[in-house]
């Protein structure tokens, strides 16, 4: 009998978990590079905060549970709802508060390619700051994570909550119904238009309002915010909204970010909690799609019990940009991180081996020794097998000469090297000289 | 109202963030060097994978639930079976298989000092070699990794399941019985010989059996390994165990762990899975205790489907090592990541700050601007509270002139300086020029 994973999780062998690291390590390092700090909390939450603000639907995919002593708890769904909790328990923290987190987060929905019920997020938030800057400051990191990558074809996708808002205002559609509105908006791409239409009138709204809505939605680019300061230009909401797009295409200069953000209506972005801008960055090819978003939440620490605290942010998926990149990164990484095998001609010498062995790994050399009492042949299978670039062979006659015969595996060479000259040898330093 | 989290974990803010990070990329990097690769594998698993060889008491420990689909589902409580598991189900894998994971692990027991309900682990484990060379690889990694954090006064207890079960069978105690004996036998140190002696009690051993027992574990050292034979000499796993035990002897000196191995009957690891060789890493000083253990587990990858597989391993304590290290590795690290804080004069000018501060940061150096429209005074103040070493101040002046004021915060000096000497300065390259 084997035993099997749960639904929509993956186990990542070696193979995959290189190619995984390398993208990780890429992203930690623009995140430090622009001077986030890292932070950690629990994988699981008290229920009362999971449910303090996600949302129905994000509710409704949260794994749930009692521990022990009777308390409901949960798998985290995202790092942001943690992050406030801590903000809020937290109150002499310097602001701005600039954190990351790369971490794994649980929803119990549909598994589908490139989409698990367990993943993992990379998220930079801003804290404290009201100013575009922190917003602007993120998706600056997020792109140059991304470049870093070298991800090409994406695009930053820019809204505002204010304006969606004011459009609802305007339309007389009350808050509690907008937030549903939300909702399915934020599903035009993965259900079409007819299907949000649809939905949008068992909600409740009629065909008048929803054309309006539909039609103010499929407004992109810079023209976009003329429209909309025309159309209701009485709001407050909509004035505001627009002037922080403005202020953000205003800063993508400075932030060398020119060019890459595209105003588009139609983004509106699942999560209850955003209040300002919100973001996405996207692939242009369909495929693709979406690999970063994020946006402002001026009002969740405040739920926590924090005082007002305006924040912003931006979460990468890390699975998505596997499937991107998994290709090209392979090409990039060496066939192995060990770098030199130290056979042995029999069980004798074995110990002379393991001696060698433990001197070039406290040169800093990856090298392994035989663990499995076999043959010379089968340790060379065994190094050929896992494209060891290297094999050192170590007999008695070479133990007694100090020569000993270094094989090249990947052109099939053989050299004659002093044990002392074998760092310098594989190193290729001889080639650089 | 305040929002807390569920007993026994843990918020890791950035200050001791970047201790554990410290810790942990030693860790990694020691394990690569010695050619393991990481894996990683899912938080949750399935329950009749968890409750297939951990233990009545690490059952007991599980957080267990049922997904919405009504699966019964649980938290992993150790890296270990998952690693079984894998191995089970990927009879191709390449053997040996030296996989390391460090990831969270969960137990639901009482939370005390060092000890938390969610916490971290640093797994080796090397997969299909049943020779002692696999041991001890594993105990030469880890003691490498402890090197390299300079982690000091150690040592390594050593002793093997097949000498406790030998002596079992020579007491004639049935294996059902044993296994709750070792259990006892392990919380020696916890709760002491006299609450261990009534234990055994209540489990039915008669006072002449605990007196054997407690009089057997006693024995330390190189004796240890003459006595048993001596004792028992008759029984075949006992002779087993100490032919093990020798050979590790043997081993330590190639391996340079000579002198740090001893022998201790009284060391028995609480998890059943261990059929051989059993290790832990014991700081000498009392209240520190251990820091890492492990064994080999020979017939645990059996009971996941596979074929049979030996396999060793051992796991290292990130809290434990936390406590016992953060206070020295505090004063190794820079007071900030960010080197350098790019003031600004007035808002007119903050875009300039903005753009030098990308410049920098394309060169690799961690800067930061104002993102809060705080005045130049305010400024400065933050740059100080979060202990960044340098600010350049950025006014009409000096965007004219391309000369700035550049402040060592520390030692309260400010020079002149060109821009394009800001990273050259700041790296301090002037001074070992």
């Amino acid at each position: 009998m084997k035993f099997g994973r749960p639904r929509g999780t993956k186990d990542f062998l070696p193979d995959e978990m290189r190619v995984r690291q390398y993208i990780i390590r890429k992203i930690k390092d623009t995140f430090e590079l622009h001077g986030f700090e890292e932070m950690d909390t629990p994988a699981i939450e008290l229920w009362e905060v999971l449910s303090a603000k996600g949302g129905e639907e994000v509710e409704r995919q949260i794994y749930k549970f009692q521990d022990k002593g009777g308390r409901w708890i949960g798998l985290r769904f995202d790092l942001t709802v943690p992050l406030a909790r801590v903000v809020a328990s937290n109150p002499n923290l310097v602001k701005p508060f600039k954190r990351y987190c790369i971490s794994k987060v649980w929803r119990y929905e549909e598994p589908q390619s490139g989409r698990l019920r367990e993943f993992l997020q990379a998220d930079i938030d801003i804290v404290g700051s009201a100013r575009m800057e922190a917003d602007m400051e993120c998706i600056s990191t997020a792109v140059d994570a991304l470049k870093s990558l070298e991800l090409e074809g994406f695009e930053v996708r820019i809204n505002n909550r204010k304006i969606l808002e004011g459009m609802m205002e305007s339309l007389a559609i009350p808050p509690e119904v907008s937030m549903r509105v939300f909702r399915t908006l934020d599903k035009i791409e993965k259900i079409g238009e007819e299907n949000v239409s649809k939905e949008l009138e068992k909600i409740g709204l009629n065909t008048e309002v929803i054309c309006e809505i539909l039609s103010f939605i499929h407004n992109q680019g810079s023209e976009a915010l003329d429209h909309a300061e025309g159309k209701f230009g009485s709001s407050k909401l909509i004035k505001e909204g627009v002037e922080e797009l403005r202020r953000m295409i205003e800063l993508s200069e400075p932030y060398d970010l020119e060019g890459l953000l595209k105003v588009d209506f139609s983004l509106v972005r699942g999560l209850d909690y955003y209040t300002g801008p919100v973001f996405e960055i996207k692939v242009k090819d369909a495929q693709i799609g979406s690999v970063a978003g994020g946006g402002r939440y001026d009002s969740l620490i405040e739920k926590f019990g924090g005082g007002p605290t305006p924040a912003t942010g931006i979460s990468l998926g890390i699975e998505r940009l596997y499937e991107v990149l998994n290709q090209r990164i392979r090409k990039v990484l060496s066939p192995s991180e060990t770098v030199i095998f130290i056979a042995n001609t029999s069980a004798e010498v074995l110990p002379d081996a393991i001696r060698l062995r433990e001197r070039l790994i406290k040169q800093g050399i990856v090298a392994e020794t035989d663990l499995m009492g076999r043959k010379l042949g089968r340790q060379l299978e065994y190094a050929n097998s896992k494209k060891i670039p290297y094999v050192l062979i170590v007999g008695p006659e070479e133990l007694q000469t100090g020569v000993f015969k270094l094989r090249d595996m990947a052109n099939k060479k053989e050299f004659s090297v002093k044990f002392e000259d074998v760092p310098f040898t594989i190193l290729g330093k001889h080639t650089t000289k």
